[in-house]
């Protein structure tokens, strides 16, 4: 198969599938969701070689959970797609009702992207959920996922897009990339690919970026902090930082860095260093830090480090404002938690750091899409450009203005012959053509 | 100047920027507008030696004219501020507030972007736009204007800069970059600075998209279309064409193709010919064209060609979705308008063509900011990821994800012990913290 061409046909789908209706689209995905129960069994023993294959190769243990799809896995994935269905129309929304002068109607509408690709890690419910989102949001998709789970996809695929286009969807509107090279030539799609996003490991994220004029949404890296602050709850703290570290370790919304208030070092160290090690989470500290727990020396440069295991750094801070740079600096803009009582300092926090997330006395693990209700995500966003933090619906589409007019020509206002309005149009609802 | 030092200290100013109150970037846009009135003198001192030299270099007449800022520019400036200031603050807003279960509120807030650099055209009242722009919506700012107003530029950017800090905001929010070799360092910032908004030629825009990992926002070239439909206003058809070729032909929203219904063409050619010659524009155009009308031949990859210039390409097509087909193929995803008394036609071309701009029954030219009522505008986006068509302040804001809890972790809602709410919030005011 080549990319190149199957993209360029993709690219005169777009419009088509564009242009189908929110009741089209759902249609479809309930073909999609009555397909993966009928096809089950063809799944599960799909499955059932790519997890004797992963064994064969020695691939660790928590790896192949995550490859697995099973009963439970196939209730979850056709949960999401109930949800997705429910979920209003992302598209036809306006947002922007503008009477530029009498008979020249100004509005701006939602529209899909167009066409998308996505590049996802060996987990065969991530194929389904990206999948069933490009779907509701009318964008076209190019997937590719981990060879580990190739056999699985492949039959995933072949239902979902079987389904999608036997409910009227248009023929290209899906299209699965299953051999490694196919990514390099996907990357040179620039004519016809409008988004990539990328997700996996920071390297493979980096090079992406670095070798393609697409448009990237995604992150490379998630580090991730929590500072504790002079006036905070102690119980609380430990907990919170428990959850973020040990929680879901290989995730990029874990924690890596804590930053403590020096006011409270003292007391609150021994105390953390405790829960940690309980927790089997080794520490690595500063110099100043090695002085009340025992810990790994680390250099000011290791904190933008991304462990993604149980190792987490601390260091000690004067207060909110040295933290709040600290994060500027070091971080990578993804989600960043502070443990205070104290309401300036929570507002300077929530306001000064720059990331997608910040909280306030909760675990750093929320930034989710799920836990957002967003139904879905297709990935996490720490750019600041298009759509940040959890990418569901919203970030998948983006918008056009439409004009309409009498035979309005700019002459006329350039010579003072009319002048503009700009008066609000009211609309009956919130969606149009 | 070394500007990637000065970049570096501007990132950390974004913070502070970014938390100035709507009453403190008004006062300094208030304070701007007062000076440039009072350093008056100064500024049409400096721009008649650009005027000067341009004159002894021997610059074109027509480009002449952008360099000059006299008092009717001063006034327009002026009014454009006070428009400015008028307009709601784009920060702080709530886009969306939910609960996502008892005492744990997620809310999406806007916010700056953060620093943003501009490289722009020779054009002083460019400078005064888009520095107040980027106050208004709490960016820092990089600036690099025309080398040809050079002069007028360092008065217009000193009394600027003087009266934003005078006013209370930080040090470092603006920064202006003279030098040519400057826009490489630039372009190496990617770790400081958040986006890139290049005006300019097609060719130097492309340069700038291929020569940065910083996202960058724009358009390289505006290849705008309009189609004239089967049933259509014939003297309509005529007036719009003209406008949107002739108004202001080096606008990127000028019209660079003509898409004509075959079934009109014998009728309607001879009579769009005599309009456009009596108004200069040289027309090229297929074969067919050339058996209807004198013109000169142009073979079919020449519709890609941005003149930008009293020409015009011309071709028939059999119906819309030839025409629809055509502009996603050739176009440049700018502004695209149809002619037409046909309802399901018009609907299908606003539909289907994939820009950012769809117009029925008016000019390209409307495409512009200020046209559209957003006081100003920094650019034009063709891109579909963040902004698209005519950027004002909404594009130049992102928004983060502030979650407020109570010592919430995530392992609760794993575990199966407590279960998401995801309701809505209802919030007193659209604005907040």
């Amino acid at each position: 198969m080549d990319i190149r061409t199957e993209a360029a046909k993709m690219k005169r789908t777009a419009p088509v599938l564009a242009s189908a209706s929110n009741e089209q689209r759902n249609k479809a995905l309930e073909a999609v969701s009555e397909a993966l129960t009928l096809h089950a069994d063809e799944i599960f023993e799909a499955n059932q070689k790519d997890l004797d294959a992963a064994r064969r190769d020695g691939v660790a243990p928590a790896v192949q959970k995550r490859l697995k799809f099973d009963e439970s896995k196939l209730r979850d994935v056709k949960d999401g797609i109930a949800q997705l269905i429910r979920l209003p129309d992302p598209l036809g929304k306006i947002e922007l009702a503008r009477s530029l002068d009498d008979g020249l109607d100004l509005y701006r509408v939602t529209c899909p992207i167009g066409v998308i690709g996505v590049i996802f890690e060996a987990r065969p419910d991530a194929l389904v959920q990206i999948s069933t989102l490009c779907l509701k949001s009318g964008n076209c998709a190019i997937l590719k996922g981990g060879k580990e789970t190739a056999e699985t996809n492949r039959v995933l695929f072949g239902i979902i897009k079987d389904s999608a286009i036997s409910a009227g969807l248009p023929e290209n509107c899906m299209l699965q990339a299953e051999l490694h090279n196919e990514i390099d030539e996907l990357l040179s799609c620039d004519k016809d690919v409008d988004l990539l996003i990328p997700r996996g490991s920071n390297s493979f994220v980096q090079y992406i970026m670095n070798n393609t004029k697409i448009p990237v949404m995604g992150h490379a890296d998630g580090i991730c902090h929590i500072y504790v602050d002079e006036e905070y709850d102690r119980d609380m703290a430990v907990s919170v930082i428990i959850d973020s570290k040990t929680q879901y370790t290989a995730a990029c919304n874990a924690v890596e860095t804590l930053l403590i208030n020096r006011r409270i070092a003292h007391y609150f160290l021994p105390v953390l260093a405790n829960a940690l090690k309980s927790n089997g989470v080794k520490i690595r500290g500063t110099e100043e830090v090695s002085e009340i727990i025992p810990c790994e020396i680390m250099g000011e440069d290791d904190f933008a480090t991304e462990y993604l295991d149980l190792i987490v750094s601390v260091k000690l801070v004067d207060n909110v404002d040295e933290a709040i740079e600290h994060i500027n600096y070091f971080g990578s803009h993804h989600t960043d938690s502070i443990i205070s009582g104290n309401d300036d300092n929570t507002a300077r926090f929530m306001q000064m750091v720059d990331s997608a997330g910040v909280y306030h006395n909760c675990s750093t693990r929320f930034a989710d899409g799920f836990r957002y209700g967003f139904g879905a995500e297709v990935g996490i966003s720490t750019g600041k450009i298009h759509a940040r933090g959890p990418v569901g619906l919203e970030g998948l589409v983006t918008y056009k203005y439409k004009l309409f007019g009498h035979g309005d020509i700019v002459a006329d206002y350039a010579s003072g012959k009319k002048k503009f309005a700009h008066k609000s149009i009211r609309t009956g609802s919130d969606s149009c053509f």
